[in-house]
């Protein structure tokens, strides 16, 4: 059996249009690297651009770089090379802050567009936490109240009283993607506006924001992105908000005339709005470079190796895990799931520790759950067979 | 006259103690940097320890990092380095977005620990913008009413409607620097709280913050701390402040228990509490590595070789330059200045211009005033008596 899968892996890695793609990433030990929905590969030649950025452009050039190295617009050129990534028209993502900020700014400014008599924000149940802590806040802060929702039931929950729902597009735990065209569609008709967090699909799967008239999304860089610990987030606003956005985080750096210092807060037009203080330039950079990684890839060959993959882990893993040992919380159909493979087993924190103690990086999540990412730019099918294997040793 | 201030200049470089401190930084050109009170200039070594963070602790180790090269702590254990350098204790201050969000940090929730009959919040009226902006943003989420008020006159109008005030320490146009202690106690006298902005005197002067009871406080980092373009600002919260901190950003890097992944908000205890998402790693240890130039310097003799640099910059224009061509608008009261001068002159633009051409670089500040920052750790007497020299030459 495991000399029939690891040969169908090597088949499937030699047809594998993306297989070259690993190339571009630092990942020359002996690991398999599955916790890119994490933390992202290194790519290889971003060690060379950030010593160019900090000897050069700051420590030779210093202030003059906000200029001439184009640090100072460096939010609005970064979220026009993510757009093509999540299907959104240029001008409409900035890029900055955390993931938690960004929450905070689409959710306060949604709910904002919305007539008091909206009170309620509508937030999946099973949310990344800091999302629903953001959520609460954001309510607390506009005199709403926030109503946890089964994303399966976003659809049908949206009513006259929703002013904004918030929804992961993948769930971090079970891997499940969520309906992104029919909640939207559904807010819509409801009168409410969305916002998505695409932490977890951006670079793995297609977003379509403008095709499905998404009207905000966040979303973080430093796991299918690549962008490196802790890259800055990105917030998008759809073109039609975008003049009536109105953010509770008025920063300098959103000003229509930021270094007329003025007083009065007049906000800037279009992405720039979203901005707040001094962008955070090295890490922001970092990311910029990390994305020529993305170099005539299409998301559509992404997601089709993404799913791929994740159907040859879960075959491998039925091959050579004994029934019933772990148990898939992520969805078996092609349209419920993101990049992951998530198992449950009782002990997976130990699990996981002998996982990487042979070499296959997953991660582990409280209580009970096992989490393998599956980022097409750098894994292979080789890959997924090594760590369904190692995961059967490891079950014992 | 040239010569003997040039002399004069001479004999105080080789009498300065900080001297040495220089050496430490990457100003191998013939440029007179005046320009750090915008973005400091880089300290050598901050390369090297850059290309181990991105090359080994992200591209080798990966997610391992968070835990093993102390990426997730790193927001205290760097406030603790700050710390001594604006006098205040372990643990009050965390490191992390920027300055513009700690102030709606602060504010928030420096205005929740008032009562609601406590409606205005007072503002500098000179304050660098986006402080006001914030301002008006915390002022409009939170039922209250920006005022502005004289920096001199603040401790006058703090009263019983006052919930908190927002100060910044050295006013960023003129170098004025305003009364700390003072306008604190007359704030705690009125019943009120308190918020400063150090960005234009931490690392330039003694601040004090527990000897003078500052409640909160925030600053960046990339001015006289030299962490780099847009490096992460902190945020200061008095001890007896930090169980009550109730932040309207409340990530899940602020949680008691960040990977329990729970949905309730239950705020961790210390300067943990003013955290919010994941925090930008590379630009944060940039500032840290940044952060070693300060061993064995004391924050006093930083502040009397300012004085000193600033005073002989002003005895030198007064020399080089016709009486009348500029004004200082920076005070000449030693109490009242902060580290740099601002010189008044109708053609400022032009001015600048021509410094910077002539290797003194310096800031403009529309409309008319030429900005020079003198960092005590890498300017010496003489590069302010060739900007005095250069300045009398560009002005024609």
């Amino acid at each position: 059996m495991s000399e029939s899968l690891a040969g169908k892996a090597a088949a499937l890695d030699a047809a594998d249009e993306l297989a070259k793609h690993r190339e571009l990433f630092a990942l020359d030990d002996d690991t398999v690297y599955l916790d890119g929905n994490s933390l992202g590969a290194l790519p290889r030649h971003v060690p060379a651009r950030m010593q160019e950025v900090i000897a050069h452009e700051w420590g030779e050039l210093r202030i003059r770089s906000w200029d001439e190295s184009g640090w100072w617009t460096a939010p609005e050129r970064i979220g026009d090379r993510i757009a093509p990534l999540v299907g959104a028209a240029p001008g409409r993502i900035v890029v900055g802050d955390s993931t938690s900020v960004n929450v905070f700014k689409a959710l306060v400014a949604a709910v904002r567009l919305a007539p008091s008599e909206r009170d309620e924000i509508l937030v999946d149940e099973s949310t990344f936490p800091t999302d629903g802590y953001v959520a609460g806040s954001a309510a607390r802060m506009t005199g709403r109240a926030v109503r946890p929702v089964a994303p399966g039931e976003m659809a049908a929950a949206a009513g006259p009283r929703t002013a904004a729902i918030l929804v992961n597009h993948v769930d971090y735990r079970t891997g499940r993607l969520h309906d992104l065209p029919g909640i939207t569609a559904a807010a819509h008709a409801a009168g409410a506006l969305t916002v998505w967090d695409l932490c977890h699909s951006a670079g793995a799967l297609p977003v379509g924001l403008e095709a499905h008239g998404v009207d905000f999304a966040v979303g973080c860089t430093y796991k299918y992105l690549n962008g490196g610990p802790g890259s800055p987030a990105y917030l998008y606003v759809r073109g039609d908000h975008q003049g009536s956005f109105d953010s509770p985080l008025p920063g300098w750096n959103s000003h229509e005339d930021p270094f007329g210092m003025r007083g009065e807060y007049v906000p800037g037009s279009g992405a720039v709005r979203g901005r707040v203080g001094t962008p955070d330039i090295l890490s922001m950079l970092a990311l910029e470079s990390a994305l020529d990684v993305w170099t005539g890839v299409s998301i559509d060959s992404v997601r089709a190796k993404s799913l791929a993959l994740t159907d040859f882990f879960l075959e491998c893993v039925a091959a050579y895990v004994p029934e019933g040992r772990v148990t898939s919380v992520t969805p078996a159909a092609h349209g419920e799931r993101g990049s992951q493979v998530a198992l449950r087993c009782d002990d997976a924190g130990s699990v996981m520790a002998a996982l990487i103690a042979a070499g296959v990086v997953g991660d582990y999540r409280r209580p009970d759950v096992l989490r393998f990412g599956f980022t097409p730019l750098y894994v292979g099918f080789g890959d997924a067979e090594r760590a369904a294997r190692t995961l059967s040793t490891a079950l014992g």
